[in-house]
């Protein structure tokens, strides 16, 4: 599944699971990961991630649970229902990540931290050494509410953070466009929703995001 | 609703709705406030809050989501499924914070800010000034895991966010024996969840918080 070429993942946050099921019959051939978010988990609850995962074996899904506390059971209940990754947040204790990577681990899963505002690196070199690899940065705001693309800063972050040995994943309204800023970056995945679930062809919305990280990668 | 005295509120962190409705059947009448927890919202979606709400109009729902981000959508969800509070973590942005209570207040509802580790009262004050009234501290880990009641510290961080106007609600596997020790601080409601639950009787078990916080407050 990894290559040196970035994943596409389909961040799936729709109210409903037969919602979700329009898109993923679309798209889910043509992405690498589905996000069952964490919406569309308190929506439905844990069974959204058993239905995707029965549906698709061969993708790997992620379970935006966004963990805060009570790691263990939360993660326990995520990889029972068949999920491959589990997003933590970057504001939990260190014994919270360390009972979620425990419990991932022992499903052959992952753990992905979503750095929130005031993530620090120092922090994320003790998650590392819990054996967490995996990060997801969101484009700052400010730049997203200006209508800019990603900025410098956010892709120093993002570089840093590989050159740490973390497998970065970048979010926050990605546009096909976007996707050639990181020429030079290593990103493990692109995020998409909205520009997937919301294109006239949601199909070829998603193979042109594929086609740009090919070309962008190449 | 709202009185002198602490109000109890009943945690529910069940796998599922059913066994959450065991207790709830033998302590609704007699808890104030009924919480249902994160894994009870992931097992089961919020349906389970739409549930609990039925069956108990007249107690307050707590949706215990913990809100990180995406919280207009998030929190529109819970107040229609008949929430009367949502949770936020003190992590989350203060525009996630001020789309939340917005959002709360055009139902009627409150916002509960769940304080994590690193959480300041430069912030604290930003979420008052929001509108936004209430916070929950858990016990510090530290005295949870050495098997101590609450400490001096925890009491004085109590203390100052009463003194500063806000509603301070308390958790942390707190047992009939703790309540005493937070006499003449004033506490907005104790959080009980095992200690009902695994009580051989639980209806006797809630009464005997209660009695035990009304013998402090008397």
């Amino acid at each position: 599944m990894q290559s040196d070429k970035p994943m596409l993942q389909l961040a799936l946050d729709t109210l409903d699971l037969d919602t979700a099921l329009e898109f993923t019959r679309l798209v889910a051939e043509v992405v690498d990961i589905i996000e069952v978010g964490t919406i569309l988990c308190l929506a439905e609850g844990l069974s959204a991630v058993k239905t995707i995962k029965t549906l698709y074996p061969d993708r790997l899904v992620l379970a935006d649970v966004r963990i805060a506390e009570a790691g263990g059971l939360i993660s326990k209940m995520v990889f029972e229902a068949g999920a491959n990754w589990v997003s933590v947040l970057s504001s939990a204790t260190l014994s919270t990540m360390e009972v979620v990577a425990k419990e991932a681990f022992s499903h052959g899963g992952e753990v992905q931290i979503e750095l929130q505002e005031d993530w620090t690196m120092e922090n994320a070199m003790k998650w590392q050494a819990l054996g967490i690899k995996q990060v997801i940065i969101h484009r700052s705001r400010d730049t997203e509410k200006a209508g800019m693309s990603w900025g410098s800063k956010d892709l120093d972050i993002v570089k840093d953070l590989s050159d740490k040995g973390f497998k970065v994943s970048v979010t926050g309204k990605l546009s096909i466009d976007d996707i050639a800023v990181f020429k030079g970056i290593p990103v493990y995945a692109f995020v998409a929703g909205r520009a997937i679930r919301d294109a006239g062809n949601p199909t070829q919305a998603a193979k042109d995001f594929q086609n740009a990280i090919k070309a962008t990668w190449s």
